[in-house]
């Protein structure tokens, strides 16, 4: 029985936030999209995630007008956006108009598919963006983010995709971001859900530790309709698998993707000039990514945790920092480690280990975690320690964002005529400090990129965390 | 119904020979052979292929000495090796005698298990081995060699495979050393032999395009028993893929390997330190690896073809040869592309392409292999090309070896006081000019070895058959 594997490819959002810092211009995109256009992909990644500030605060360029510019040459393939539920493309949850305003506007601009997550997989932070993305005509992708914990099983996961059909997904996607899926597992999975949940079901996930090839393998056996991959100059390592390999693995196959290899070999060989043109590296696993294997910590954030250590002269105590985490972890509710709960169990097991009294010292991220502003965590927070870090302070129960005030009508007296569009004001709404820079620079006619010192994603996915939040 | 899956370690030939050009010094090995073998690999694969001849020439290390070293520390685990049929750890035929002398010396010296195979799956060159290797005790795996054509189909391998059996081999493997089997054909493969052969099957595939961790699942899913890994700084690429993922993936399956992943790290972390001390990159993916899903000629093969036309400045003509081959290799009788008949094959391509005139000049090696000195090919010869190749010259319908006279003797009387063993007339045998410089440094005491200039391996194979064959 024939059929068909459809494939996203991923390769101008996130193969290049996973391996080059976000930092491909547009100006990089658009040479190739045209051939892109015509590979038949099932969709391209284009927007969102990492993309929409790395535009704004480091290369200069107006993210909207990336959107239109490949909306423009992309004429037969479906455009795709990453959204991170209530917090959009940024780090913190916003107000529900502006949720709202900005889902109707990456719509207006180009995207037909936005794919929705939350790191809690807290449905209830995903309500109001598929919402807006159904009204706004977009096909709605909810997406189940994948980690491994006692409470992370196939129930949960069917549980959740059940409810985010019921509330209005046309699609489900299983994301694995920190590439932890086996192959095997992937299969049970997918089955489960294939079975019970009524929609195309699409499997994300990144090389890391080299399981995905395989895991995607397993999973389009079990019935997966979409699996994501990224050209090979982009894909391995952090990134996705190459779409070479899945194309080649899948041909003559009843799964045969029927895309013409010979046309993603001319695709690769622009990605592999540009690859060495602008001094990336190729993705790699090295023995820290695969480490995840033994304690589910991702390698990013284990770079992460190296360079916390190393301000602190304390990188000899790395080991007990990792097996600190996953009693961190459980303790919290067994949050998935991924942005931002991954730098919040990080950062409070290296002041675990480092002031030598567990939860001595609490940052103001944890704290606001233990409150419930990020959302529900998938296991109730350990009492004792909830009430040592809360103290007096309550507890909140309700949907975080419905403690925000709506904000659209107030931005626009604060950015004035800076603004010269409603795009504008979302941009500014998102991320104020590096939006008003921005505008600045542009009526000023400085706009200059900011020179990239490559430091690789992770990195930088911290530092704009820290900025921001401030 | 459990079926542990068993795991034979390459790092210590195929690895470093994939990807250090076959540079580990025995040195290198000796402190993590001990962890190496508390592992609980079916096997470790630590002599033979191109170690034998990179030993003397350039390591100025006695191959001999390097694998009783090795034996002497690992004492649970099988000691595994390559052999090359007829030829083998060298480039070209032996008299029998010579075959006997070498296999019987292997055992002796501490060899368990011997992978025994020939280009061409010719399996009258692989008699005399096989028979001195039983004969000696050792396990006889012997290998078919997997390749795409339209005469290697599952019923040519399952042909090959029995008469093996017949012939005494012990196991079967299935040798993909262009990384060309994908997940589902490696399924159909096994499958069948698996069905219709009566002894273990083990399964020997390379990364290059990303196929084999994907393969190794099917055919494992299919019945096979063991498969090949390398420690993770050692795998990837033109290497094996990584012991680390293999595990991983079959971890709490029927198939779990039962391998402890932290004592996999702890060896991994071993050779990435060495890794980094001798300077060598990672394995990993480029388009023109990735190019063998498109005309099947390896990337190695590939990087070789490039040097030539860049030899002749005529590296523009690359894609007109890359579109030649597939035409001689039809032609030839399908040869499967791994040394020597890749270079056969793609010598031929190239003078086709720059003389203009297609087999206007015939090198010795193409007419050698035509006339049958080779072994038989896989499908017969165009007579039309045979004819215009071989003139007058008549065919040969032996077994190659049988026309060569026994060498032991008149050896004894070429090397004479010099070799101080039998070991060192097998060596001599082998490699005459080689062994009789090694010969005599060591008898002057100024065994010095070659700085390596990290060329690669492929480079390294063409130099040291067009040396030896001189
Ligand atoms: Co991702
Ligand atoms: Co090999």
């Amino acid at each position: 029985m024939k059929r068909k594997v459809k494939i996203t490819d991923t390769t101008l959002r996130d193969g290049h936030q996973s391996l080059w810092a976000t930092r491909m211009r547009t100006e990089h995109m658009l040479p190739i999209l045209e051939k892109l256009d015509r590979v038949g992909y099932h969709s391209l990644e284009v927007w969102g995630g990492a993309t929409f500030d790395v535009c704004l605060r480091y290369l200069k360029e107006d993210p909207w007008e990336r959107l239109r510019a490949i909306k423009k040459i992309v004429k037969n393939t479906p455009l795709q956006m990453l959204l991170r539920g209530q917090s959009l493309v940024g780090y913190q949850h916003y107000p529900d108009d502006v949720v709202e305003r900005f889902v109707f506007k990456a719509v207006d601009n180009g995207i037909d598919i936005i794919r929705i997550f939350d790191a809690l997989n807290d449905i209830r932070n995903m309500e109001v963006p598929m919402k807006a993305a159904k009204a706004s005509g977009a096909h709605v992708q909810a997406a189940v983010v994948y980690t491994i914990s006692p409470v992370h099983t196939l129930e949960h996961y069917l549980e959740t995709a059940k409810r985010l059909v019921e509330m209005g997904a046309d699609s489900i996607c299983i994301k694995d971001m920190a590439g932890l899926c086996t192959p095997y597992h992937a299969y049970e999975l997918v089955a489960v859900l294939k079975k019970e949940v009524g929609v195309p079901l699409q499997f994300h996930s990144h090389y890391i530790g080299g399981l995905a090839v395989g895991a995607y393998l397993k999973a389009i056996e079990a019935g997966v309709d979409v699996v994501d991959t990224a050209s090979v100059p982009l894909a391995f390592g952090a990134s996705q698998p190459p779409v070479e390999t899945v194309v080649r693995a899948l041909a003559d196959t009843p799964y045969d993707t029927e895309l013409n290899i010979h046309e993603l070999f001319e695709i690769a060989r622009y990605f592999e000039d540009l690859r060495k043109r602008l001094g990336y590296e190729r993705g790699v696993t090295r023995i820290s990514d695969m480490r995840v294997f033994e304690h589910q910590v991702p390698g990013g954030m284990i770079t992460n945790l190296i360079s916390q250590l190393e301000e602190q002269k304390a990188l000899h105590r790395l080991e007990e920092v990792l097996e600190e985490i996953p009693r961190v972890r459980a303790e919290l509710g067994y949050p998935p480690l991924v942005t931002p709960t991954s730098q919040i169990v990080g950062t409070q097991a290296v002041l675990n280990v480092l002031t030598g009294q567990r939860y001595k010292l609490i940052p103001g991220e944890v704290r606001s975690y233990v409150q419930g502003l990020y959302g529900r965590p998938p296991a109730p927070i350990d009492p004792d320690i909830q009430a040592l870090i809360l103290g007096d302070l309550k507890p909140v129960e309700c949907r975080p964002a419905d403690l925000l005030e709506p904000k659209m009508e107030k931005i626009k007296e604060e950015i004035k005529n800076l603004a010269r569009s409603e795009e504008d004001l979302l941009s500014y709404a998102l991320f104020p400090q590096i939006a008003r820079k921005f505008f600045e620079e542009r009526e000023q006619g400085k706009l200059t990129p900011v020179v990239n010192n490559n430091e690789g994603t992770n990195k930088l996915d911290k530092e704009l965390r820290k900025e921001e939040q401030n």
